[in-house]
């Protein structure tokens, strides 16, 4: 992960002013120092003490005033998120630093590559954070590395539940039951994408039925998409299920979220993104998602469509930001092609969403945009119509 | 607003790491000062340079180590805010701190009673700011602050959009045109409420008959509930829209979120909040979920009941906090009875969340609360049963 700013949430209270409003105080910065500086020395030691383990692999800190602060702000950052795994009774959760400059070493030993990066190191598995650098949004984000990779279907309400996932990735499989070998094959591959990728798993036939799986079948759901892929060739070894998904696992629509981020932004189609942006809770925002999401449903098998959705509520912050950087007023939808490296970009003229297009005229502007190869040809071929 | 801890969300960029993020690159905190100390001096002919001023009326920092930290983090989320709400092009928005003990005059002539709270002023109304002190969740407030208090359904597509917004109150009106007085009444009823209350209005006649509107007709939405109230009495006067509203604004169904937080807390029942914690992301949590808003649905006459639904997934950093004050598990769904000033509390046994109690079996044990009037009882007669 290489973020270019930094986010920092730092709690304190107030002890004198509580009010009767305990349940909603956050934990008091206690000022305790949690995290661990590892090095060659103490690595070993240090990572055996907990069952898992957050590790920001980071660059070694200029010397500059500002760069020296940015540190501590980012220390502080990961002594909150620390604190708060401190008290998660569950599991024992550390949190340490290494210095790209003083102890590569260490993070060779570990498999680390690339510094500027959070590591999550559980009993099985390293997963990257490649999210918002903020203590809540990676405090979540172990939460979900806690949970079972497989979660179980078991009655139709948790059906419903499942059913009503839309923005993630999702798989579900029918198996005899837990010992299942093809079951522990499905379990083997949840981990290697855990938790970037939501499995599920259903031992019911009456829940089979409803998702009309065959036993040993798993189908492939892409994010917005109703229908699933049906994976070929059940049985299958842990490895074709892992080939599989690593084939799909760039969807036609996917949204921008504070936890993956980063990860979305350096998988570009190209050099290129289509950002969409559409608040959802506004009507407008919500009929151009709508219009977005029946665009990826035509165009599911084209591998070289994806479009990336922001919905601007999620990223405050960003907005002012987005506004100037791209020179469009982000209180109606907007789509465009965004240069991933340089942020040059074209955008749909939509007439401040007075006039919205619908999912033929928006197919039509996407099939120019990538059969161009130049942006700004897009941008000249629309004024010109 | 007596919030009893602080976050803060502090934002720096790497300048020399950027490696074509800039799309993502969060504002670089620039180091100026933007948020003004008002006193009886400037405070006129500060507020007179900006179209909306927010101002943080707070405490007299204490003048222990801690509480002067915890003051400058205060500042510098409002500095961060400050600078991001510079760039937004539509309006000019200005930031200022009151201190209570030196410029309680200035606060009393701009009519503020409480200290501890942040109030937006705009054109035409003060608005207080109820929600996390964070700079991201402030700014996203301003934003909904600045939008038009009446939102225009023109078509189908537009009404499904409204149709989704579930989790706050909303209303919708037909009228003939903007110019209509009744439209107006309305209009200046929603300034009243805005943006706490969702306001929408149709003029077309299609769109009112799918609502099942008459003639200057409005309908009143509680969260989570399909089916309308019907205002009785229409045409009606600015002053009746306003009195259903404060009548009606206690729905038996009600979201917890960052940016009501503290408004939601403080609106307890007989010094008690039902708080049901369910994580809509997750299978058991959305069935359960689901088995509340069927309560609620069958409990909207009740004006004693009103649930506080809290999603473990937007409070991250309160999760391990709850979980120890509680004595709970929020891994699974959980419903209870907290004492709003202590945070005593009750929580109905469900055994891992394998076993979710029906509609009858919630809404008995909804009522044994309610008709109970110390928490213990309750306990101990479910233990019985």
């Amino acid at each position: 992960m290489k973020w270019t700013w930094v986010l920092v949430a730092v709690l304190l209270s107030f002890g004198g002013l509580s009010l009767g409003k305990e349940s909603l105080d956050f934990p008091e910065y206690d000022g305790k120092d949690r995290v661990h500086d590892l090095n060659a020395k103490n690595y070993k030691s240090v990572m055996k003490k907990y069952d898992v383990m957050v590790v920001y692999y980071h660059d070694h800190p200029g010397s500059s005033r500002v760069a020296q602060r940015q540190f501590e702000i980012e220390e502080m950052a990961l002594e909150l998120a620390a604190q708060v795994l401190d008290e998660f009774d569950d599991e024992d959760i550390g949190v340490g630093l290494i210095d790209a400059k003083h102890d590569k070493v260490v993070a060779k030993k570990l498999g680390l590559d690339e510094s500027d990066s959070v590591f999550i190191f559980t009993d099985d598995e390293v997963i990257e954070y490649d999210g918002e650098f903020a203590a809540d949004t990676l405090v979540e984000f172990i939460y979900d590395v806690l949970e079972d990779p497989v979660e179980i279907i078991d009655n139709s309400r948790e059906l419903k539940g499942f059913e009503n996932i839309e923005e993630d990735i999702k798989l579900v499989g029918y198996f005899k039951s837990h010992k299942s070998e093809h079951f522990e094959a499905y379990a083997d591959a949840a981990e290697e994408f855990h938790p970037h990728i939501k499995f599920f798993a259903t031992f019911s036939p009456k829940i089979a039925k409803a998702l009309e799986l065959k036993l040993n079948e798993v189908d492939f759901y892409e994010p917005f998409m109703d229908d699933p892929v049906v994976i070929p060739g059940k049985p299958y070894t842990e490895d074709e299920l892992v080939d599989f998904i690593e084939d799909n696992d760039r969807p036609t629509l996917r949204k921008l979220q504070p936890h993956n981020m980063y990860e979305i932004w350096e998988d570009d189609v190209d050099g290129e993104h289509i950002i969409a942006f559409a608040e959802e809770a506004d009507p407008d925002g919500f009929e151009f998602l709508e219009i977005l999401k029946q665009v990826a449903e035509d165009n599911t098998d084209n591998p070289d469509l994806s479009i990336v959705w922001i919905d601007p509520d999620d990223f405050p912050l960003l907005l002012p930001h987005w506004e100037k950087t791209f020179g469009i007023d982000l209180s109606s939808p907007q789509i465009g092609v965004v240069d991933a490296d340089d942020a040059d970009s074209v955008w749909l003229d939509m007439d401040d969403g007075d006039d919205l297009p619908s999912v033929d005229e928006l197919e039509d502007w996407i099939e120019d945009v990538l059969s161009d190869s130049r942006a700004c040809q897009y941008s000249n071929s629309l004024k010109n119509q």
